[in-house]
């Protein structure tokens, strides 16, 4: 077998076998297959696509190509939730203490931010003393104690995708269907759980920008976990305008804790408890209605919340600062940006407000950025919301006030206004099982 | 400017600008821009194409990536041809002499042969003492004196495209029209002649398996090769069959002689004087039938054959050998092949018979290995001949006798018989100026 006659063959649009494929998978990741094979390979399928076939085989063969994680002592409890990623986007510090709450399993590795997105395991870090490095066997025994572990992504998973992600990135190869579903699947199946939540983005601030590609994305996704053997749904959420009020990693920590406490109502809880139903649906084995009710009753009686607590104690983190939310980082500059005119949000576009909180230190530009934890914006005006030319429409924190002013010029640029309030897009678009 | 954002807009289909073009060449030549990028660029290109316009600035920045070859002291007089490859293509030893008998100046750099395909510099090799490599001083003042050099490729031409064409040659992204065109031209133009005759193959034994193919081919060439302001002019000829009868090094020269000498009469000699005439026209200014009657006129004097005697001798060749062919080298073995039946030559498949010829010892599977000179086929039926069981079909010559039933049976599968003589496909489809 030659590679040259895959690139070939995929160069023709003709489907591949899983000999092929795996071919393919191992000999990349040995490095016997060079980058200019890989790459040009990556841009025919770009243009000719993947059936279901090959993108089963080369997600089951990347998730092969390194460690697995073993959750079979969980038998089918443990799940997973993986989200396309997102501005504001706190879920994961709400899903998986809900769920874990009411018994299901939740080991998981969660990713940093880059670019305008953020990423789970920096907002932890905002939470003095937490580990975001647990070896194999304490991961397992505190998700088997306390039924939640979450931890950085460690190993040697899915090494075939990680490498093969960072060709893509530089050979403009990233935007595949195949390839996006088989890049997260893989590492979905190497980590182990038996169901998997996936929240796709769609909007100005996802990675998808319409629901329909969003939704090409999630049914793939779903088609393709099925194929591998997972409990699986997909849900489309919109990623137009940033999730919640805060962006920021103490600040996003604070509005988690909040919805938590049962404090919170909006758009977060909203998108949070479909997830987390959605876990429970899948991995306990409760009709849906039923998984609702649970998932609220859980917040409602500070059972979510208890068990948060539980989980970032059990991995070190200072309990007094979720007690008094006032002993988190706290930026030494806030700002607030007033509103140039009368009217109504329009829109906000989450990407740029993403990338108004990196100006203002909140993420990094490239991979070694140090992150300043207190910083981010609060927002205090969203879609729909009536407001009046001076009113406050959102405070920047910030520990530098070097960038405030291209901060607050790109924080206004992001935002629309109107003369009468406009029909706000629905926060979950649809679900896909 | 970012290699990652040219890739990118070609994957979009976008016209890319001169600049963006000539980052890449410079950047790809140099080592800053890697493989991976170039191929996925290379890919990008199979998929989208390229505009004339961006087509012409990938040859230029190409052409000037290396040492250029100024023939500016010859005027207008330089004349280059070049071949896209075929089966018994020896059509430079005649035509070069033709026209230099003429007045025209040929200062010719040929290639080698690789896969079913002979080269130029192989046959030339045949001849004891002709020395395929001179100086560029030396190159030059031999064709000021007599009109005439042919040396393999040397010095640093076109360096971006020998990489480049490295890259796609091992990524499946060869067949490309505008990279095609932009590798051949690229080189042409820096070879330096005004005058340039391209002879496009097509047929079974040739790149372009489809007239249609070659004439897109060529008329994207010339349009290029005037856009670079050269004369030019593509000839579509016949390769669904070898040209001429031999195959294999010194049994080309044999035939090349034979038609120099004005004994051969065929397909090879009409093909000849076809590139030769357009090389007249276009170097000395004639018009066609004038240029058409020059070339007969210099074979059938025995101009052409002198000039090719002057030539060689004038590279340190041995004219003994030219005068008495017999001297030249000789195959230890001669196998007859018979025909199996009554019948027509319907077909004989250029490409099947060029690795035949591969398999009898005459050219190379890899780069590096060593051409037997002497090996080859001399065909004694032709498309359209009428044969009988048990005539001679055709001679395989070589000095080990190890593949000859392999060969044997390659070339038996290569021929087509029929019931009555079919129509036989033109020799030229097509010139296009």
């Amino acid at each position: 077998m030659r590679m040259y006659d895959i690139i070939h063959k995929k160069r023709l649009g003709k489907e591949l076998s899983e000999e092929e494929i795996n071919f393919f998978v191992e000999g990349f990741t040995k490095g016997d297959i060079p980058d200019y094979q890989a790459s040009a390979f990556a841009m025919a399928i770009m243009f000719q696509g993947m059936t279901d076939r090959e993108t089963s085989a080369l997600t089951m063969a990347m998730a092969e190509s390194g460690d697995t994680v073993d959750l079979s002592m969980l038998g089918k409890l443990s799940v997973d939730k993986h989200s396309t990623g997102g501005v504001g986007d706190k879920t994961t510090l709400i899903v998986a203490p809900i769920v874990a709450s009411l018994g299901a399993k939740v080991a998981k590795m969660s990713g940093r931010g880059l670019g305008h997105t953020g990423g789970t395991v920096d907002k932890l870090e905002a939470i003095n003393g937490y580990k975001t490095t647990l070896s194999p066997n304490d991961f397992i025994k505190q998700v088997e104690k306390i039924g939640i572990a979450v931890i950085g992504q460690s190993g040697n998973l899915a090494p075939c995708d990680k490498k093969l992600y960072a060709l893509r990135d530089v050979t403009a190869t990233v935007e595949s269907i195949p390839l996006i579903t088989s890049s997260i699947m893989s590492k979905k199946i190497a980590a182990g759980s038996h169901s998997i939540v996936l929240d796709i983005k769609t909007g100005s601030g996802a990675f998808m920008k319409t629901s329909e590609e969003a939704e090409e994305l999630g049914r793939k996704m779903v088609d393709i976990g099925k194929a591998c053997g997972r409990n699986i749904a997909a849900l489309i959420t919109d990623m137009d305008t940033p999730l919640g009020y805060n962006i920021g990693n103490a600040l996003e920590v604070k509005e988690a804790i909040s919805v938590l406490r049962g404090e919170y109502k909006g758009d977060l809880r909203i998108v949070c408890e479909a997830l987390a139903a959605n876990m429970v649906e899948l991995s306990l084995g409760y009709d849906s209605l039923t998984s609702e009710k649970m998932v609220k009753d859980s917040l409602d009686s500070g059972k979510a919340y208890e068990k948060f607590k539980e989980w970032i104690a059990e991995q070190g983190g200072d309990i007094s600062q979720i007690e008094d939310i006032s002993l988190l980082p706290t930026a030494t500059y806030v700002h607030d940006i007033v509103s140039p005119c009368d009217g109504y949000i329009d829109s906000m576009n989450a990407e740029s407000i993403g990338l108004t909180s990196v100006l203002l230190g909140a993420g990094r530009k490239n991979k070694d950025d140090v992150i300043d934890m207190s910083a981010g914006i609060v927002l205090c005006k969203k879609n729909g919301d009536r407001v009046k030319k001076g009113d406050v429409l959102a405070y920047l924190h910030t520990s530098c006030m070097e960038n405030i002013s291209s901060a607050e010029a790109m924080f206004l640029s992001s935002v629309k206004f109107s003369d009468a309030p406009t029909s706000l897009p629905p926060l979950i678009y649809k679900i896909i099982k």
